[in-house]
């Protein structure tokens, strides 16, 4: 297990009514694994403020780190900001330091009531700057607030990255082969028995035109020492069941 | 409100690593909403089994309708049927029709043990053929079990559509502005707050290369005979601000 876990909240009407493909899932499972933070769940939801309570108090207790996106913006529907400090029963109130960045970076006499809005947070947050477009996010307690818009989502995670405590990373690697799924199966079970810290993934895929398929089989372990061992049982029993294999 | 819920459930650790982008949930999302079916909530949760009956149980009786994606292939670690049984106290049996199904299409002698774990649903359970690939998904109460492959998924969703019971549509209506959302802010939120029948919901973009964006205003409602009059008073707000309007 790595000493650290996460989940995600995704908050936005426009991913449950299909709009939207959420990519910031996608995008933030991949970083957490780079640094050796396990990501448990990740969970989209509607626009509510009491779905939102319920959620991150959820995550909150359950989950090392908790990183939320959407919703904070300067319309009707971004409720994030408010929903959290009530979450914690904290003041939502205009940050100083919020305030200004935004003051600043709009042009004078634009910087108007709605976009005021988007420096109100919890009290006591930290802020999480936005080199793109100024609107900050921030942090309180173990929760990370971040916009939905994955171009500026990224930029400001990956600034995140740099400060927050990693753990050891995961030890991954992928084996593809040819032969099919089921013929493989049960020796790789049996394989998967004989490393109880690791955990053997297998993934098909098909290409129905083409009539081919094969699978990619993922080793992984968050404990082991080296997950080589494992890498050399599955090779070998694809040879023997007289496929292809190599590391992707 | 439509008359029917529903949530999807993913199961699968390739999605938390973020080594495969889910399109699943996003295709469901769309389908359901052309069905009238209000998609409230989607959790990519682990293969564990645990987990996956507290999420089943929970999701069953909160929503109509109940998908879940992935994990019913042949290998140890697609434990979806097994773990569905468990949640219920079903038996978790051979079905002999998803038996014949699998027995035809595999050519004599291939029919494996891993393959014939396929056939082994919850007792009780309706199936749900797959035209492409034979191994069948299932429904068992007001859960539908669907494989995880997306093209395979999406041709047994496709027909189950055509037999569920669908409520009235949502009405749906999108338009576009030249104006920042901040701009516009706060006069949405009076007209939102006109027609507590309907959403608004403001999904701003930036093309940041060519120092342009927008937003696109997306009007909907499950309740309203026409949503025409929200859309008239946002067009014309828009036109006092000086800005372009467009129904996308």
């Amino acid at each position: 297990m790595s000493s650290f876990t996460a989940g995600v909240i995704v908050i936005g009407d426009e991913i449950l009514s299909g709009r939207t493909q959420d990519t910031n899932s996608n995008y933030i499972a991949k970083k957490l694994l780079e640094a050796g933070i396990k990501l448990e769940e990740v969970i989209v939801i509607q626009d509510d403020k009491k779905t939102i309570i319920e959620n991150v108090l959820k995550y909150s207790s359950k989950y090392s780190y908790v990183f939320t996106t959407g919703g904070i913006g300067p319309t009707h529907d971004d409720i994030t900001s408010e929903s959290i400090s009530e979450a914690f029963n904290l003041q939502y109130e205009t940050n100083k330091m919020a305030f200004e960045i935004l003051e600043n970076y709009y042009p004078k006499g634009e910087f108007n009531e709605s976009r005021q809005r988007m420096a109100k947070i919890p009290i006591g947050s930290e802020l999480i700057l936005n080199p793109m477009t100024a609107a900050p996010g921030f942090i309180i307690k173990n929760i990370y607030v971040l916009p939905g818009v994955p171009e500026i989502m990224q930029v400001m995670f990956k600034e995140l990255m740099k400060k927050i405590k990693k753990g050891k990373p995961k030890l991954v690697t992928t084996i593809n082969t040819n032969l099919y799924e089921s013929k493989i199966a049960k020796n790789l079970n049996n394989i998967q028995n004989n490393y109880t810290n690791a955990s053997i993934g297998s993934y098909p895929y098909f290409n129905l035109a083409a009539k081919t398929g094969g699978v990619n089989i993922v080793v992984s372990s968050w404990d082991m020492k080296s997950i080589q061992p494992i890498v050399d049982d599955i090779t070998k029993m694809i040879e023997l069941n007289g496929g292809k294999s190599s590391i992707v």
